[in-house]
């Protein structure tokens, strides 16, 4: 009698056991393609700024609808503590518009980029810097050619896409959402390394004095 | 006593289970980061062609040891069956010479380029052409920006890295491997519809006769 409960109990734990392992989160892995097709985002953006984008359609003649753009700015705006950003080219508006969101928000926004492409027309970096967000770049021959973003330390999205509407609208991209630490932690790493290393009191513009 | 029986068997069970559990395989899941110290890779082809390496040591100047760009070969070396690339821009020579390796190995060999950058100085594209290997390019204004590689049809090699020495010596760049059947299987899908688009039937470089 006593060891049948205790098989029941068994059972009815095993069973618990297996539901709860069943149902723990699966990590985000999602990937994005591009081109990605001109749609209007501007409704996100609104309602991501609290603004009721919903209430008061934007009145442009863009295709409204889920796509590429659509999704990868989703994935930036769930950051609420902070936003580490690591870009070669920055020059799209709808992306640099949803940074300048979250940075009013309060989210911690740190972009580090490359030097040769941040003066370029349309660069989003001077818009960025004016918003009061911190930026830092290189000082290097070589690009600082990473495309990677890293959402409140746990969500990476990188891949091949810079930053741009040329990109966004026009080439064969591909974006990585990843929320696996193998990857998070590494690239988290990277970050903070190259932050330190960019950090303006190791620029060397003017010849060091004698 | 039969009911103490069936507890211990199911308690067998568990364990043997858990142990399974344990024990199966992690998918792979690695982070390269770039720029890679130049080292000598010689040793690592000689050896994946079968040449023996080892017996016979490079006389370059350049050391020996451990790199970003060796695990990548060693990576795509591992190749057996199948390798599909997509490729910006291709001029390493260490990649392109592993990549014949695989060829005349007689691992099915695919590459997708961009018409823009294939043409370049010191670009692999046309000998991987004159080794026989086949080749597809965009006729797109927009690149073909894509830097990944599928080897087996399980592991994806993607990131901001574009084939060449100088984002492999002087950028920061990022590659990425990984196993997961998430990943791996829209990138394959990718591949393929690509592969069709580009198919050189459907190339218009002339104007279509009337």
């Amino acid at each position: 009698m006593r060891a049948g409960l205790a098989l029941a109990a068994l059972a009815l734990a095993l069973s618990l056991a297996l539901a709860a392992w069943r149902r723990r989160r699966r990590p985000v892995r999602e990937v994005l393609f591009f081109p990605s097709p001109p749609r209007c985002t501007e409704a996100l953006l609104a309602e991501a700024a609290g603004s009721g984008g919903a209430a008061r359609p934007c009145p442009c003649p863009l295709p409204r609808g889920d796509c590429a753009l659509g999704r990868l700015l989703r994935r930036l705006l769930s950051a609420r503590r902070s936003l580490e950003l690591c870009l070669f080219a920055f020059s799209s508006p709808q992306l640099g518009h949803a940074v300048c969101l979250l940075h009013r928000r309060g989210v911690r926004v740190r972009v580090v980029t490359d030097a040769q492409y941040m003066g370029l027309p349309g660069s989003q970096i001077g818009l960025l810097r004016r918003a009061g967000i911190q930026v830092r770049h290189d000082q290097e021959s070589g690009y600082m050619h990473h495309k990677f973003a890293i959402v409140d330390r746990r969500l990476l999205i990188t891949g091949s896409l810079n930053w741009t509407t040329q990109a966004i609208q026009s080439n064969r991209e591909n974006v990585l959402v990843v929320e696996d630490a193998e990857y998070v932690k590494p690239f988290l790493e990277e970050f903070e390394r190259i932050w330190e290393e960019y950090n303006p009191v190791n620029y060397r513009f003017f010849t060091q004095r004698q």
